[in-house]
């Protein structure tokens, strides 16, 4: 298990060439947000949007249009009921988020399997929240694509079948090998799983137990891996920049808010693009 | 009668251990907000939020859904009206905060009803503005379990029997004792009547003479007391930076709003959980 | 034609006493705001909820709910066709502003038939924008209470029968002796006519030139005249602070938007409240 | 091909005059919106607010005008399919954009037609977005009056012919002589095209590549070009503002987000206010 390293977010976090444009940076669509859990995907939203990503389309039930526009012009949004428009939209992005605020009923179950179905690589899909445990609750055909969950430890017990109590890093791992994605799993120190190997975060901290943490770091993570190359890499920044974030602004904040967060983005993800990696 | 310290705010408000999640720092529900008085709800969800609450959901008029979402996507949300959800989701609540904007309308009897009845140990409750106006107009059974009132004087008139002329710190005991809860009665100097002492809070300022202040503080209770064991000390707690932090406002402005004090409850709570109380 | 002093600002916004509660400041009614011009009476709830108004009720179009909420929870909202609902809440008010966005429809019409019906010394009266293109439609009795209107040059051509370029201090005064009410006319210097004398307002910029500049001066002359008991003085305190602000905002900023004034207005009444002016 | 220079900018953005009011700063319409795209007109509206047009109507399809509303009080909305309306109102207007989120549906390419129709000289028209992808389709009459596009360079690619490769300046200056209208070419380097001459934008950053940033310049140039009457110099200096505030902002951000542009417009408009030029 190694940690990641600020050697590895400045060398992910390249500076933007001059002569680029929206669609350079990544056509994210966050799919999410039911009558009840829409705050989930606004503050997803809000993470890809200042992460970067450059264009922004959600996807969710018409009443979270109004509150999400509201804070967050910068994206369009569609409702999620609307199959046909959906498929048509999603053939055309780069980076596909889906289980923020999602739930669980059958339009959520519907709308994972759309998005397994219709998802092809070079397509990166980020799957968080509901559509974890969606996923946990029958077996379904991944698509051979970049991949990433991002459980929290009840969640990953669901998908592994690992208890918490056994969730050691040996056996995260193997169950990482066999689920084949990338695995995120959020805890006090929050792990990542990769084909090759096992990561750390080294930052993190308490203020952050609050709702709402887990749908920003899922929007960061879509924003990150829609504009830089390197899929692990790009996973393991967000995951990074994410907690150092909350860590600074937990210096003087005994709760750290969601939306804090990603308004300090644009900031930290510049400053590292400043700095020069030592060659690797 | 003696006064809330500085010492019980630090003893109470202490350093987040590492090891923890959203779940340990309570699931708050806030029930309130009619079509009239929505924005109470959302004065009382936002100080819960950033006093640290783990979990915040609101049952409220769907009408105040979107306004909630455009200011704290931190917050679930769902229809007060829908009684068997309401109580599917109480059940797993740690605290319920149930009054501010509820109105006097047969629904929201109603909800006072289901409250009462579904509420129980260790659950605890806050019981704010209408709630308490409909508590006083006829006699109900009050579960077993923590209970905090929040009444202003004339609230405090119309649930004690005593007038406001009388409402002296020993009439009031007497009433508190009578009605078995903790009892915040909110005036120029506040006083908290449990059930072993008389306390006054310090601070203060008629800059917080402006609508939604109350709400404010019942939110920023149900925050605390989802949080932190001590029952009363959380009480006081929230009733003392509640006051300091506008006190602290009101050194630059002539009136306070709600949502300022609230925004500044993540620093305060920081800097009293920074000092080492003297051993008690 | 006397100059606005700061003096006479310094003596009406005093320092508050301890023992107060909201109730003491003013429950404020506004009135106004379609389904077109919703911005108005938003903007206008916000400078009399940040001007320290008690209590904050808006009675506008259901449309504008929501919106009005997002922004500024302080306030209760009402619909604005249901006449007798809002009948009852007018009895209680202590100020009643009626015209910003109200529109000149039939709806808008019978509203302001129904606040000049309604309304009763010693409650206060605050007619602006449409209100006033209404009026002078067709002569109404006014109530027999404190009143003040707040045209713009051609509003007050409309009113007054004295064309824009020939509104002199003498002709102005005339007409204000004739209507019977305070007179603010907004100009690119304003000047404030009452029974007795003729007031100029020494600041003003044309960084002011924007839509809802009015609607703020409105809602700051609802929230002074709901706290402060000198009706004239109320009023050119008002005048005088809204543009003041705006001078200090435009030493930096081509335009000043009203929301920005109002964010300003507690530090500025603060700044007054402070300064012993000379005896007089 | 000559560049932007500061010089033009400080000639153009000239000290507002005392006596003034918000009628001498022009009065902008802006058509766009449809229920996916409501962000873009929100966005366009607010530069053009800060841009310190006089007054701003919005016209777009009603499930944005309470997002809209929420968070720009200051400008008045229309529902786009009150045909009748419209008209009356475009009467009145000193300038009209169309396209940010218009869509290009029937309901956009009628309000093109109509929009096309009714304006006449000296009404100055900002064709954007959707409205250049429509104007494409098939050939209409423009009328004869002050005319820009602002197309990015694929848009350009549809209304010119040129294919992007081909995008030079000189062949993209002989098809704006055919179009006769003013053309802003948005690219890395953006290119301004007016009947006598060839202007490059000397800023620019990559950091402005997000969603967003082409409406807020057809916003901020409907707000320049109602309020100075050389009808290229307020073109160039709207394009020059907008990517020097962006070039500013990303000095410490990695992404900039249009409204985080809007807010700076004040700013920076009252710093060239107070330059003076060199005689020209």
């Amino acid at each position: 298990m190694q940690p990641i390293t600020t050697e590895i977010v400045s060398r992910t976090i390249i500076k933007r060439p001059a002569d680029s444009y929206k669609g350079t940076y990544g056509r994210v669509m966050l799919i999410g947000g039911n009558q009840n859990f829409g705050g989930a995907i606004i503050m997803a939203a809000t993470a890809a949007t200042y992460s970067g990503a450059g264009l922004v389309t959600v996807a969710t039930d018409p009443t979270n249009f109004t509150s999400l526009h509201a804070q967050l012009p910068e994206a369009m949004v569609m409702d999620y009921h609307q199959t046909d428009a959906l498929l048509q939209l999603l053939a055309g992005m780069d980076v596909i988020v889906i289980g923020p605020g999602l739930g669980t009923d059958t339009v959520a179950d519907q709308l994972l399997s759309t998005v397994l179905t219709a998802t092809h690589a070079p397509q990166r899909l980020v799957l968080d929240g509901s559509a974890l445990t969606l996923l946990a609750q029958h077996s379904r055909a991944l698509p051979a694509t970049d991949i990433v969950v991002t459980p929290h430890q009840m969640e990953w017990q669901r998908l592994s079948g690992i208890a918490i109590k056994d969730q050691t890093p040996t056996a995260n791992h193997d169950a990482q090998q066999r689920l084949g994605v990338t695995a995120v799993v959020k805890a006090h120190r929050t792990t990542v799983y990769t084909n090759e190997r096992v990561w750390f975060n080294p930052g993190g901290t308490p203020a952050m137990a609050t709702g709402g943490m887990g749908d920003t770091l899922a929007g960061m993570i879509g924003g990150f891996v829609g504009q830089f190359d390197n899929f692990t890499n790009a996973i393991l920044s967000a995951v990074y920049l994410h907690s150092a974030i909350a860590d600074d602004l937990a210096a003087t904040r005994y709760v750290v808010l969601p939306h804090q967060i990603s308004a300090q983005i644009p900031r930290y993800m510049h400053r590292f693009s400043q700095e020069t990696p030592a060659e690797s």
